[in-house]
């Protein structure tokens, strides 16, 4: 197996990066890594590795353009055929690469992935799904973004692709599919949610309903639908508040001494906690709905979650997650 | 000044909503609150009170139905015509109140407030603001879940409405506007958003264009427009991120002594941060659009929340926002 890591995306340099892939080769006897980005600069980094029986099963495919972080996923695609994600997803669609990995533009990285491999046979509108941490198992949310405005249909696609990420690799045999909505009535919600739950409902899925805003973090629910705006929204919200809380609470300590000596007690709890909560533990967002595996990381990835989104995508590929995604749609669709 | 307050709404019970009345009057000489509900129950609890100076201040205006948390709005307001919102709200009509408070059924209070006081002339639709806590300074998010399915023009007085407030209630001059969205560019967003960056932008209002999620928390805006669907969900995923948080770092404290010996001296820390965060000392959630004043607080309030609420409606009535928002809405809409 070979999975193809865009080094140059994301916030993070490729360093870190390359570090990412080597944690995950180090660990994993069954993959190796395909390095994409610029060859010379890319040699000269893995040359300086001084673990050679691991950089060995790093190999590096030369691209020679890079989509930045807000460039439009449309002009990125057109113009810019020498990507490190458009040579990427060319790799798996001639064979040569199982998968795609990105911390870059993930919009560019789904847009790609579609202009090289296609959709899956019947999925209207292919997405990104993301793992929420939760107080019991993660919940699988989808869209997170690349759908902003949705139908009742595409909503009802994630949910049947979703819930075969979280059978496949979560291991939920039956999960329980949820609808965000702004309250648990199946009548609550705007028009897009209201019909969606019909449709839902008929389904066959393990529907459990609406879900509000108050649930996703209670982990009741495997499964959480909403459209890409929503999603987006969702996933920022908690992430800047996160982010804030700790910073106000970092404030309150810091004013007294006291609070100070308390905090040198407590802080491999604050460190299992942030382990708990932190996006780097839960690796990478995948693009479902393609006709071939990517994983989409956060572009503040540290090398964990590189390694993460890597073995997340070879985990997509071994368990083969778009063949269930095919059968699944032609079970629920009729 | 009197300020009616529903005596019976929310999850907290009508003695703690009477504690919240006593602290508001023992805090402000200029207005007085009156109690809705059973009048015989009502002052059987006022009978109880120790401070009569105090408690000569409240009076009781029965109304002998109370909405539930799950009801339907349109049939609360159709067949409960002496709930305590009804008759509150007619109290507001008649000029024998100022205002109401009610920590019960948000979108039933509205309904109450819209059927018995009318819209403001121009305001296509009422809504629901509240303020976020940031690290800066408290934001206000409107709206928060009265209109699920909005058109630009509502976003549009939103903004408006909610500026006012900004101005009147937190002393800021020149509030500047943002718009929720899921990139900071004019072309993110869904078709809503990007028709509604066009109307803000041609105001004449201090927009600062889109933000994001992240954003909410920072502080570095002061009015954040969305729609009730989405300001709901933002409210709800917040606070069920903060409760899951504070729970998760609870059973990593308990998991060691050591730990535990240092929350012991951070607690104060803590309390001051959960004060920071805490919706109870944010108070109400003012509706906006209504010919009249209504607050809502959240279903769980405490007595600080509840008088906090109290206050605010005071605030709204002695600063006559309805009458900014009127000039405002006439300045904005040529």
């Amino acid at each position: 197996m070979r999975i193809a890591l865009d080094a140059m995306g994301g916030d993070c340099g490729s360093e870190l990066l390359i570090e990412g892939a080597l944690a995950a080769v180090r660990d994993n006897r069954d993959f190796e890594v395909v390095l994409l980005g610029p060859s010379a600069e890319l040699e000269k980094q893995v040359a300086l590795l001084a673990d050679t029986t691991l950089s060995s099963r790093l190999s590096i495919q030369h691209a020679s353009q890079v989509v930045s972080m807000h460039e439009s996923p449309v002009e990125a695609v057109r113009k810019k055929k020498d990507s490190t994600i458009m040579v990427g997803f060319d790799l798996v669609r001639q064979g040569k690469a199982d998968a795609v990995v990105s911390a870059g533009n993930s919009g560019a990285t789904l847009a790609a992935a579609v202009r090289k491999l296609g959709r899956l046979k019947g999925v209207a509108r292919p997405g990104i799904a993301s793992l929420f941490p939760t107080l019991k198992e993660p919940v699988i949310l989808m869209d997170i973004g690349a759908n902003v405005d949705c139908r009742p249909q595409h909503l009802f696609q994630f949910a049947i692709m979703a819930a075969s990420c979280s059978r496949l690799l979560l291991g939920i045999e039956r999960p329980r599919v949820g609808l965000l909505s702004i309250g648990e009535e199946s009548g609550k919600g705007n028009a897009l949610v209201k019909e969606t739950h019909v449709l839902l409902r008929q389904s066959g899925l393990n529907f459990i309903g609406n879900v509000e805003g108050r649930d996703v973090y209670q982990g009741d629910v495997d499964v959480i639908v909403c459209d890409g705006f929503v999603g987006n929204i969702s996933l920022k919200i908690s992430e800047g508040l996160a982010e804030a809380a700790m910073q106000m609470l970092k404030d309150e300590i810091m004013k007294s001494l006291r609070a100070k000596i308390g905090y040198l007690l407590i802080r491999k709890a604050f460190a299992r906690f942030r382990k708990r909560v932190d996006y780097a533990e839960y690796g990478g967002a995948p693009l479902l709905g393609i006709d071939g595996v990517g994983i989409i990381c956060h572009g503040k990835s540290n090398a964990i979650a590189i390694k993460n989104g890597i073995e997340v995508a070879a985990d997509m590929v071994r368990s083969r997650v778009n063949d269930s995604i095919r059968s699944s749609l032609e079970e629920y669709a009729t």
